[in-house]
Parts: C-alpha cells; structure tokens; sequence
C-alpha cells in the first residue's frame, strides 16, 4: 500500500514530506488509518542520530492512535472500525523467557522497533507513526478505550508507559510516597498516573516556576532542590522517585531523600550522569534502576487504567508541517507538555 | 572495670597498650571475656580517621567472639560460660519501625556503633574487640554455634553478615546465578555462603591470578574481566552481582553481565564510583544497589546457617602485638583473607 509521510532524509536533515509503501498484510497483520501521533524527544535524537542507531530515510513516531481499516486472514482481535494504538515495538521473537513473560521490550532476540528497526521477515527498515497508515502485527497493537478523548491517547503509548510500568514494578500504590524529577512529557505523566494510582506525589524542581502546574497535574508537594534545608527535610521520604531529566545530571542530590530500600529509576537519560558516591545507597540499602517502556500486556492494562480514571496527557495538538518547529521548541523545552500531530493534516 | 586493649591514641598513630574502663553492668547488660577479634578493613580506615568520624583514643574492632563472664539482673537470654558475639553495633533505639523490623542498621536514631559511638545512656564514646572486655546491651549479642572452630567465627560478625544480608535480601537460593567481584574479607566469604544456598557461583576477577583460590573457596567459574570476549560472553548471566571492591572503580564494566531485573550490590567502597552511563541500567531494568551489615536478628541467622553448613572465613590468626603489621599487610591486600586476634595474646 502507498502512503504518505515525513521523513528526515539523512541524519540531522529537517523533516520533509515522503511518499513510501507499507507492506502487503500477511495473516496476522492489522492495518490502519493513523489519526494522531506523538511526539517523543526520542524522536528528536533519532532523526538526528545523536544515539548511532539510525536509517534513512527515516519516518519517526512511536505513539500512534489509529482505527483499523483491514485484517489479515488469521486476525482475531481486531475488525475494521476498531479504535487501536501502537507503542515502541512491533514485533518479537514471542517465544523467549521475557516475551513469554510479556516483556517484549526485552525479548532475547531484540524487540523490533517501530521505526529505524529491520522486520524479522523482510529485514526491510521499518518506518513510524508521522504518517497516514500503518500496518502491524495483531499482538503489537493495543485497543484503545473509546471514552478518551481521542487527540490526546496517543502519548500514552511511549510517555504513559514509561512511567506507568516503573510505578507498577516497585508497587506503587495507595500510600506510596513517590517523587518525580523532571517535569516534561514523561514527568507529568508520572505524576498523574502515580496519583491516579492512590500514590502521595512530590514534584522536584529546581526552582518555584512549576509549583503551580505540578499541583494542577495532581502533585499533593513541590520540593525545590536548590533549597538546601527543605530537601535535608526530606529525606528519608520517599519509596519510589522517578527520574525523568533527560539529561546527563547529578543523581547524589536525590538518593538521600529515598527511604530505606527506596529505588530512583532512570527513565530519562540514556547515556552518562555524573560521578556518584555510594554513601546515600549503603546507609539505607538505596536503590538506582533503569526501565524501559513496558510490556504489550501492561501497555494495554495500563491504557484501560487511563481509560478508567480518565488519565490523558496533556498536549498541544500541532498539523504535520509544524514538526520541524516543534522539535526546535522541544529543544528549548518549550512545550506543555508533549505535541500530538493531528493526522487530518496530512492529505493521503 | 579496669580492662586493656591497643588503641590509636590520635587519628593514624600506631595502636599501643592502653587501659581503660569498662561500665559497670546495668540490668540488661552481658559482660564478657573476648577470646578473638576480627580486623576489618574499616578498622584501618577508622584509625586513621579517613571518614572523618573518629574519636580518640580509639580501640578499634568489631568482630568479637567471647565468653559470657556475668549478666545483669535482667538479662535472660544469655549466662555465664555462653558463647557469644557481638558484631558492628551494640544499642540502637528499639522503638522505631526500623528496628522493629529487626534492622537495627538503619535505627531512625541511628544506631550505636561497637566503637567510637556515643553511648545512648552516658554519652561514653564506645571502645571496641581489640581489648579483653566488653560490655554491652543483651539485645546486640549474638549467640555462637558451639560447632563452629572459635577461632575462625569473629569475621561472621561483619564481613560474615554484611554479604549474608545482601545475598538473603535479594532472595539468593539454589539456581541463583551469582558473581563476587573483589575477592578480600568480604568477597570470599560472600562465596562461601552464596555457594552454601545453593547458588552458582562465578568469581570475576582482573587476572587468572586468584582463579584457583576462587575454586577452592567453593566458586564454580572463574571470569578474567579484562577477557572481552568473556566478558561479552557472559552478558545477560547473573542475579545478583557482590560488588566488595573497597576503592573507587568502574561498575559499568558489570552492570551489562547482569540478567533482566539483576541486581549489582556494593558492599565495599563507601564513597565515589566511577562515572556510569545508565544505558545498561535502562535496556535490562538492571539496578545497583548499595548494602549496609545486617540486623540482629538475621546475624543470628546467619551464624546459625554457618553452624549448620560448617561456613567459617579462611583466617591468619594473629597476635595482638602484631596489629600494626597487620594494618600495613592489610593496606598491601597481603592477606588471605581476615587477620583475627587472638586476645589470649594480651595479658589482662
């Protein structure tokens, strides 16, 4: 099937229309109209190929919200008409320990990203969400609760799942006392997922300016890091912070404020943060994580938790030809708090 | 009552000969005659004040292994003639949720260590295990196997207790696949008591130097971490990683050797670590964490498992004249692999 699309051409070129095919549907595929698309600050890197791995021409986009407009032969989950998303992954080995587990995200064989990755089958590079269809095989596609508000879902499938999947890991729930770090488009999901969760929830910031919005997303606290006396307050507070700064920084300022046994994961930065000293981790049995977006199974559970409590992201919906400015105001960080791509923008 | 011990008289002086008062017993007190005293590495570290919290004169040592001379009106658990032990910690405030959780470790009030502590009653700073006597508290002494060769049970107390806890709290059992890097006082005992839950146990080290110590201590690989290819190899391979190096390193270079959810667990160097990239970390939900001794109870355990599995440190038993030789062997990593005292050696 032709269809239309932005691609960056080559590493670092501003994104530019482009036509290409998506492949014929095999037994198990789902294809489908895509209505909206995030956009993620992974986005951003890959089209530039700060982290190595990228192709192109490449089409990014890994928070897709569409409806199903055909199946394959074998497809029995999803018809025509059906409101579906689509995450990071399009497809695994299936038959590993972690697939079998439903963590895909770790698949032995490694999972098959929905652009700049190689299908199992054709090796051909796959190509992402700024575009008007898609076609996927049926286990990677999620179903979308039909109460949200439509132009907002999609964030949830990288942002959301990113900081739902942490919170359920180290068993946050009702009484949990949880911090987040870095108010951005995974932050602020953290934070209304984490209170949607019945969880306590802190904003750290370095300064005032987000008290307010950090209340308004569902934060009971803002603690300002720059504020010596009230963070040595803190300490010792917290079970689960989540670290969603983007950037290489100083996590020793946080460690202490865990309590015994807490964990600070990393959902932020890929890449080197700075020298730390193991103090805070010894003296309270400490913790530092990592995690990476989320299995198929808790990406749908926790799209049906957003369904149930009405948890969308907050966003400012843009048309396709705005991309290249939205990246440049993503790099200033001058969005609230994640840009969505009105799809309709985009003549098939 | 009057006792002798060796003690630094200032911060980095020579232990010598020094006399001094043990407290007159209160109701819930056991006194006891030493019989050996371990020497841990941070005796060392304490002596010369390079933490900064020493106070002098100090009687460095708290690996202690006595027997019971006489207890206080109160006492029930313990009388004269019994076995004991007494480990890093001698009172802690009994009444907070960490302690009565049994992690005196981690008291709110912070615990009272075995020397160069405060006393919660007088305010005495407290001497420890390198002396004749002791006095402490019956809820901080430890009841030893009668099994157990006496002379080899002191450095259960800390070396023992601070690789049992970590490899207990991170559910080690038979199947676990775990790694000791560092192979000194903590990092062999932490192959011995891996080994005896059942564990398969890798020691990682720089050359093939210590390849077949780690063998015979009960090690069931050997991994030469300057190997690529090996290291390479065994990716994705372990549980739980004991990290005892005791100086600043680089654990990057383990992080990746760990599986999905694996956890790297320093148990040796207090204070800065290398530069890490969190990439590792984020693609594999792997974690560090920090560890700090053990609580009461589970020292009990743990001296308790040693009886059962006959589980004792490889020891050089040492004269308590011999200590300053003893600290300089130490620094040169000239041991195999805890000196102990045995205080027969000093005349009362």
């Amino acid at each position: 099937m032709k269809t239309q699309g932005y691609a960056a051409l080559k590493a670092g070129a501003p994104l530019v229309p482009f036509s290409f095919e998506r492949r014929a549907l095999r037994d198990n595929d789902v294809a489908m109209e895509i209505l909206f698309c995030g956009v993620c600050h992974s986005d951003l890197h890959q089209a530039r190929n700060d982290w190595g791995m990228g192709t192109y021409p490449m089409v990014p986009g890994h928070e897709i919200v569409g409806r199903v407009t055909d199946i394959g032969a074998g497809v029995t989950r999803y018809k025509a008409g059906d409101l579906v998303a689509v995450g990071c992954m399009v497809d695994s080995c299936q038959t590993c320990d972690q697939c079998r587990q439903g963590e895909e995200q770790f698949c032995r064989e490694g999972m098959t990203p929905t652009y700049a990755g190689q299908d199992r089958i054709t090796q051909e590079t796959t190509q992402g969400g700024y575009s008007k269809h898609l076609v996927v095989r049926e286990e990677f596609v999620l179903s979308v609760p039909e109460t949200l508000e439509l132009s907002k879902v999609a964030p949830l499938l990288c942002a959301g799942i990113t900081t739902y999947s942490p919170l359920r890991t180290w068993g946050v729930g009702p009484g949990s006392r949880v911090a987040v770090v870095g108010l951005g488009g995974l932050g602020h999901m953290a934070v209304k997922l984490a209170a949607g969760m019945g969880a306590t929830v802190t904003v750290i910031g370095r300064s005032a300016a987000k008290a307010d919005d950090a209340r308004e997303l569902g934060a009971d606290h803002y603690l300002i890091s720059t504020d010596e006396q009230a963070m040595q307050q803190a300490y010792n507070s917290f079970d689960v912070i989540i670290d969603s700064i983007p950037v290489r920084h100083d996590v020793s300022v946080y460690m202490p404020l865990l309590d015994v046994d807490g964990t600070m994961v990393m959902v932020g930065q890929i890449g080197p943060i700075d020298e730390q000293n193991t103090f805070p981790m010894v003296f309270g049995r400490r913790r530092l994580a990592g995690s990476l977006i989320g299995g198929i199974k808790e990406t749908q559970e926790m799209l049906d938790f957003c369904g149930r409590k009405n948890i969308l992201p907050e966003c400012e919906i843009i048309n396709i030809d705005q991309i290249n400015e939205a990246f440049e105001r993503m790099e200033r960080s001058d969005v609230r708090y994640r840009f969505v791509i009105d799809m309709a923008s985009l003549s098939a």
